[in-house]
């Protein structure tokens, strides 16, 4: 493919640079270099070993923040791939001419689409309203500890609001901007240690298995409905990812069970409910253990506004499609952002193939992606 | 403790030697030395690195085997005993004087009684009816893969059947005699691979968590009454001794469970009636499932008879009281003999400290379990 746009070129410089967690293989300084040509302020901002970049454009008023990461997911085994996981190869395929690498889709193609959008929105208004800012980690894949949040608190000490937040996460299902998710649930997880009496399993008079007296009360979790959803989250749900009881010999009663399990929860429930009606199914089957919550997220709703409103609107004047707005599937950095009073929307291009082998984009769709960015920008700081 | 019995005298000379299993450390040859001299024939049977010893005085009659083992399981921290474990030491406690060794109660203590027995019966009574045999082994703590089970099949080879097979295990409760065991339970063991699909947590609908399927159905294994038992055995008891399933990722839903359960079942029950009910169980939840089931020992079961009669009697006349038959608790060598047609008894000392720091018999136990043995003798052989 000669004659490559500008996104194409840029998304391509990006997705050669091996970026697995935490490392940020100089993208940011590319990304900076190109920001900073065009009246940006840029901050680099180390926490540990993770690279965050904070890039600002204006002196005052609302801040629309374009948010993401350079870090990607490690490749796997690259001889699966049809083309090297970090050379970025156009290939004609059934879908279209399609864009291989590994951050193609996730995020290093939106990253480009939104620097080139700024590009030409800037080139179109220069004295636009407002400012325009780029909060980008490479710790978004990994444990999200010295990414995103740090920058947030840095963002708080400084009395620094970012407005409207758009996450370049590939939000969309089948065409790009087919769906943006204005919310995510929360996320809860627990760690469960049921507690009975080691013994011999000739003897179970005198030993306490915690798996049985565990097991009514994990059929009670998993058929418990803990709520109905609403307009904008489906129902909460419950899954047990880990349970371990065992010595591994077969004629031991075991003395302890481990169970981890993890809530996705809608803004119909709270961290605080979750935990009583949990250790009261507990608590009815008569169980002695100890537990352990870890609270990854608070659910978070962009339910109306200027910025979904400027997603809606682009994506129906760029790709000519009614958007549909989603609150399911995983936790983002926008859990991070939101809490401060952002309104915080995710829209970026087809996740069909993100963190597979051969992960892939529309050429053609990262191009509309710039547009429909741009579109944004217009509609809220020109 | 000086002038000991002949009794403790052999019983620390076994207990002095460090036979940990497969390890027979010359107790068999110890043994085999004595009842040569009072005329058994002996016969030393190796398979792969057990001992085992068949020794038999007469030439034809009944039999009258006395099983035992001459390995003991491994003493664990010798820091943490009284007395060197393999040191036989006696000592006063509030209990009496007691004989602290690894093998004190299981079961070289119960050795030396039936060597004693037979050396003071045979001294009275040369010409008694039928045989006298032992069947010893140096694999009844280990795997019982190359001990009492392959004498068996080397005996049925010969068409030598045991009549009545006395297993000196430690039977009693709190005093010598007041349990016998005139049975087992059966043992069947099950390894279970409940399938579901693999998955992420924040996606369930795409996952099918083998956790959440398998829960109900474990509720039902574990409420499950399998029978009331009868006048012999307790009720069937339904053990899980190990589940296991998870990724250890936290956020992902496991493609499979695996659990180990235990059935010690009545003779109320089958070994197929067992597998079609809880195979129906788990039909009726809808698993996909791998079952792979293995059967320790069928239940046995001597209800009456001169064995039984034996036993009662001359623990009536020895100790002054009056026996419990019983079939709780653990398996033992006795259900690779029963399927033979034998009629199988256990009697043996107090089990209080049997695979435990400090395993101790009182030392007068065993003095008087050699005159139980004998009264035995004189009942069955005189």
């Amino acid at each position: 493919m000669s004659d490559l746009s500008p996104t194409l070129e840029l998304a391509c410089q990006l997705i050669s640079r091996p970026s697995v967690t935490p490392e940020d293989a100089g993208c940011q300084q590319m990304m900076a270099e190109r920001l900073e040509a065009i009246g940006f302020k840029c901050e680099f901002l180390r926490f540990g070993e993770v690279d965050n970049l904070w890039a600002v454009r204006g002196e005052e008023g609302p801040i629309l923040a374009f948010a993401g990461h350079t870090d990607v997911v490690p490749p796997g085994p690259e001889s699966a791939w049809k083309f090297p996981p970090f050379e970025p190869t156009f290939h004609e395929t059934d879908e279209g001419e399609m864009l291989f690498g590994r951050g193609a889709a996730d995020m290093k193609g939106s990253l480009a689409s939104m620097v080139v959008a700024c590009e030409e929105f800037i080139a179109q208004h220069p004295d636009h309203q407002g400012r325009i800012a780029f909060l980008i980690t490479s710790d978004e894949e990994g444990p999200a500890i010295n990414g995103t949040v740090k920058v947030v608190e840095w963002l708080e000490e400084r009395n620094e609001k970012i407005t409207w937040c758009l996450v370049g996460e590939p939000s969309s299902t089948s065409k790009t901007g087919d769906t943006i998710k204005n919310g995510r649930r929360g996320s809860l997880g627990c760690e469960l240690t049921v507690k009975g009496k080691q013994g011999h399993v000739a003897y179970p008079h005198l030993a306490e298995n915690p798996i049985h007296t565990f097991a009514p009360a994990l059929a009670d979790l998993t058929a418990e409905k803990w709520d109905d959803g609403n307009d904008f989250f489906p129902a909460t749900s419950f899954q047990v990812s880990n349970i371990n009881g065992g010595t591994g010999a077969t004629n031991v009663i075991p003395g302890e069970l481990n169970v981890v399990f993890n809530f996705r929860f809608s803004t119909e429930l709270t961290e605080e409910i979750l935990r009583q009606r949990t250790e009261a199914i507990l608590d009815k089957h008569g169980l002695t253990y100890d537990i352990n919550w870890k609270l990854s997220g608070h659910p978070f709703l962009t339910a109306a506004g200027p910025l979904v409103d400027a997603c809606v609107e682009s994506i129906r004047e760029v790709a000519g499609i009614e958007t549909e707005l989603s609150t399911a599937g995983g936790t983002s950095d926008g859990r991070f952002i939101a809490p401060t009073g952002a309104q915080v929307v995710e829209l970026g291009p087809v996740n069909a193939t993100i963190h597979q082998i051969n992960e892939r984009v529309k050429a053609s769709d990262l191009d509309q992606l710039t547009e429909i960015y741009k579109g944004m920008l217009v509609r809220l700081l020109k």
